[in-house]
């Protein structure tokens, strides 16, 4: 692979030392960006992300207009589910569907654990394209669904009612609630894998419900699976790269979501970085965690709470800084570059300089 | 006031012993009971919560068809934005709506701290018109809304879209959200002791969306004025009754909740109680926490995650049995009886016989 030009995501991903504390945005590609709106005037949603040229320019527009440092690859996590066998309608606003949810044990018989080079080969194919266009000035990020939001959205049907038909089958039939996540486990898996193969630096994995779960259900139903996940893409992965774990409204269990092997645990805007730095003794790096909806309010207001969020980590390697979710798609293009300057403007301090590392 | 008949949920508030846990549930009075359900043919769901007479009949049918252990007076916490001047549309379905959202300071300045004699004497009413009917067999809870939650849906006119304008206005105008706040603060206090005045034996505040602000929104706009609103009561009210204070989505911040005054943490369902009760040492009662989709499930679903809630509690006084959330309307009736009856079954073994304190 080529050697990157801008590493510093990498490096803290690693909790290696860094000049500065790197940044880049959930949802960095998306309809707050006029580039991208333009784009979508044109093509509908699915076709940007099955088209691997459309969807590699999608990627670097955040990297060439606002300068982060990483790129994360323009995708759906519902693809899984589709490729399992599912008909999905991803849409972007209503929120995503699925026509056909999973809700018998005869229901999850049916579904298959996709080959990602056979059903899965446009994002692979947007990656490489990707690369092609990156030419190593960041790294790549790849991600997924984890397996309990992706078993959320296959068993409710849609995002809405807080999953309650999902919460309802683990405790009703936790054997087939078992044999779908096993079946969403090894598809992510080999999913991730073949991501790896096809060049990404780094994976996400994204459990945007696993708040939804009274604790029995989150250890059992949430925690096992990324556990398991991450244990299989370490064990089989072509080459070793950082695992990223974004897990929402589980502030309160930072230290299991520790002991996963992630690299990385990324935090939503409720968590206190401080006290999550504490907890977990710099064990994994944290990302996060300002609130998106700071974006909606002044330039000023972006650039004093992401001074708190820097203060709130403190000094130190091992910090990516990232937003507390997806970025908002009424968000200002302004904001964001306030957010990305104030960041790299004000974030050295909080790293010690190479070579006075005893200071 | 009449002596009560069972005291079960007073004394479990004040961590006294018990021979068995006591039970309610947040919306034990509504819609999946067939009564309610023929109540609501025939009177719209502001009429029930405006005609005392109404409001005291279905306040008490699930004390008389559950045999629970408390009653909790039927109404909505956003009688008092109304009675602060905004209009608001109470609907079961589709949620609450205010037709007048509060955006800005001169917003703020036309609200009033209303008088509840004078603004909400029906509410007084409906708790006179329910001792009547109680005739002492159960405490009756009166309740309000937390300022920050009250707050949340009159900046942002529904419970939709996260409350994202709610949250831009703290990070945006500190100083305005901090006068609205100081405005709603002052008329729940007023309220709640307005109802241990009528005769309420606890009181009940719902921070029921806590858990949408960052770490120092959290400390600011919530937690400050729950600890505000509880030290006015305990300052005013004129018998000692207890307070609890049901703060959602906030797993992480048990500590911090049990020094705000209350007598009792109510916690949502992701909350884990063996450790809320580490955490909060004995100094407070903990209420909960049954996930409320365990209630759409089967009997014996019911009854096992019953079983399970108890043992996390564990051995002691100081658990009151409720759900995490409100019963959703789907619950059959059923599983609720099986829910009163395996906790009145199951519970004494959590509970030292009198006399054998020292075993």
């Amino acid at each position: 692979m080529r050697p990157l030009e801008n590493d510093l995501f990498l490096r803290a991903c690693r909790r290696e030392p860094t000049e500065r504390t790197p940044i880049w945005l959930m949802r960095q590609a998306g309809r707050y960006l006029p580039s991208y709106r333009a784009l979508r005037e044109r093509y509908d949603f699915l076709t940007l992300c099955r088209t691997p040229e459309l969807a590699a320019e999608v990627t670097v527009q955040p990297v060439e207009q606002l300068d982060v440092d990483a790129a994360i690859l323009f995708s759906d996590i519902l693809v899984i589910p589709e490729a399992m066998g599912l008909m999905v309608r991803i849409e972007e606003s209503g929120g995503p569907r699925i026509e056909t949810p999973v809700r018998t044990a005869s229901d999850v018989a049916r579904l298959t654990v996709p080959d990602p080079e056979e059903k899965l080969s446009y994002v692979l194919d947007a990656i490489r394209a990707t690369q092609e266009r990156l030419q190593g000035r960041v790294p790549l990020i790849g991600f997924a669904g984890a397996p309990w939001t992706l078993f959320a959205y296959m068993v409710e049907g849609s995002g809405r009612d807080d999953f309650r038909r999902a919460r309802v089958l683990v405790h009703e039939a936790p054997h087939t609630a078992h044999a779908l996540l096993e079946k969403i486990a090894r598809a992510v898996a080999r999913f991730l894998h073949a991501q790896i193969e096809a060049g990404v630096h780094a994976v996400q994995l994204f459990d945007t419900w696993a708040g939804v779960l009274d604790p029995d259900g989150f250890l059992e139903f949430s925690l096992a699976y990324v556990r398991q996940v991450i244990e299989a893409v370490k064990a089989t992965a072509p080459r070793r790269v950082p695992v990223l774990l974004f897990s929402r409204g589980t502030a309160a269990w930072i230290e299991a979501l520790a002991e996963t092997g992630a690299d990385v645990l990324s935090v939503d805007w409720t968590c206190d970085l401080t006290r999550a730095r504490r907890q977990t003794e710099d064990r994994v790096a944290l990302q996060g965690n300002l609130d998106p909806t700071v974006l909606l309010a002044s330039p000023e207001v972006v650039a004093r709470e992401a001074q708190k969020v820097l203060a709130r980590f403190g000094i130190g390697a091992g910090h990516i800084f990232n937003l507390g979710h997806g970025v908002l798609p009424e968000t200002p293009v302004e904001n964001v570059r306030r957010l990305v300057d104030t960041v790299k403007r004000e974030s050295p301090q909080y790293h010690v300089p190479r070579g006075n590392a005893s200071l």
